[in-house]
């Protein structure tokens, strides 16, 4: 019970589900004054390739979202079986079409298919995901451009909740090129949110623990469930959890449930702020790549 | 006389100039191997705007090391007056150019020129500095591109001096898009050299003298004469200094001398491996941009 009441008293929920929400009516207040003075709305398309459950699980997601604000979106569906010349002839289609403002290619894509192929055949102009390597050096130079959505979620969460960052100390545990390799050029730049004193750690960092318990804010992007506990933190601390895994969950109807990287139970009693999993940093992203379209119709 | 002692005993200087001359002996041979199979040797290109001491230094030691392993240079000399039209317009003639490689516009540029503007407007399989941001964006997604040139030669000295890199904790010291951020990229990639647990610091950054105690490796790049003193770093750290600060000094003819941004007496005594200013970072810089060269005439 203790714990229970530490939670109401210490911790702020950086509620990514809110947010969102909050941040869908204004790009929804945006297309409706775009509409009403005679110009389409921003369209969205996306690719989705195979049957992967959880990818179909996104792409849906993101085409509601589109609903919502909306946008006019097209879902393009293709069998796993689609051959790497099929699916660069759609692309190539979508780079030409002028009325497709962006779009995104759903990852991961089947086995034999050469993912980097597609990535670098995209028009950087149309890439609303940020993952082309003109956004990232874009982003790295504090160019505009796309940012990449999740990295732009958490930014954006951050400055919603109006966190302290200048000269924190800021911890991105996992460097993946989609998300913690990009938060950390951001979490750096003299701006804000950002002017953090940034550490990369990774499979490879000796004395994690000690490196963690420094951190001012964490940001977990690993992709193991629970990984980070209460005994890795230090009080007050900011935990932003990107982890989104499937663990088997008998308990429930779909037979898993999804599961952070972060022991939220005890970790949230010793953080300031925290994001839940799921309502955290997944509606962030989603919200993100509804404002990077905006930005490309625009 | 102690302390002397204690260099030679426990310290091994980073020879860049050594080293570099090593990497340009390889060039030659690769050079002179491809001449006699009747390809054209590499050729590099360097436009130079105004009259800025530096930028004329560092362009004549460019130009020289080309000639010394058999590249063809062009140097390409424009009065501070002309117009950003007219620069673009020798940027475009370059790109369509098939006689040249790779080339290099000198920065800075007079303040009447947008250097961004120059920067986008260079053909990024010629940008063999590696500034382009398709370039650096690849450099983050570990795709094949041209690294810049600085951040190259730093990496390329802690390989050929066998440093271990795998755990180490690197502090960059410096956030610069031309080497702090892509330097801290380049170290935690999973590669060698490499997977470090790299933090980037910087003016905002706080404490941080202890943050540079807790360094196995520093790359110190943010051009404060001798900023770095021996009481900020831990015995056995490895050193790499980015600066080439002009520090007035009478004694020389040439009025200035050129320091680096570490207290190379003072921290030498507590560093297993440290680079010299001048004589460290600097030749390899110049190395890197004949091996991107050589790469891109390939």
């Amino acid at each position: 019970m203790c714990s229970v009441i530490q939670i109401f008293e210490f911790m702020t929920l950086l509620d990514g589900l809110t947010t969102a929400q909050t941040i869908k009516k204004r790009i929804q207040t945006e297309v409706a004054e775009r509409v009403s003075v005679g110009k389409r709305p921003p369209h969205l398309a996306a690719v989705l390739v195979g049957d992967n459950g959880a990818s179909q699980t996104y792409v849906t997601a993101k085409v509601k979202a589109c609903e919502e604000v909306g946008f006019k979106s097209t879902l393009i569906q293709r069998e796993a079986e689609i051959t790497e010349q099929e699916l660069l002839k759609i692309v190539h289609d979508l780079n030409e079409n002028p009325e497709i403002d962006g779009y995104i290619v759903q990852l991961p894509l089947p086995k034999h298919i050469n993912e980097l192929h597609i990535l670098l055949a995209i028009d950087p102009s149309k890439d609303v995901d940020g993952f082309h390597p003109e956004n990232v050096g874009k982003m790295a130079l504090n160019l505009p451009g796309f940012l990449p959505a999740t990295p732009y979620g958490i930014i954006t969460l951050l400055k919603e909740y109006g966190i302290e960052t200048e000269g924190k100390h800021c911890v991105v545990l996992g460097r993946s090129s989609i998300v913690g390799l990009p938060v950390s050029i951001l979490l750096q730049r003299n701006t804000y949110p950002g002017n953090c004193t940034v550490t990369i750690a990774h499979s490879k960092t000796k004395n994690l623990k000690s490196v963690l318990q420094s951190a001012d804010i964490i940001i977990a992007a690993i992709g193991k469930p629970a990984f980070v506990t209460a005994d890795m933190v230090k009080e007050g601390v900011v935990v932003v959890d990107v982890g989104i895994t499937r663990v088997p969950d008998d308990s429930r109807k779909s037979g898993f449930r999804i599961s952070g990287d972060v022991d939220f139970q005890g970790v949230s009693v010793k953080s300031s702020f925290i994001t839940p999993v799921p309502g955290g940093v997944g509606p962030m992203t989603i919200a993100s790549l509804l404002l990077n379209t905006l930005q490309a119709a625009k």
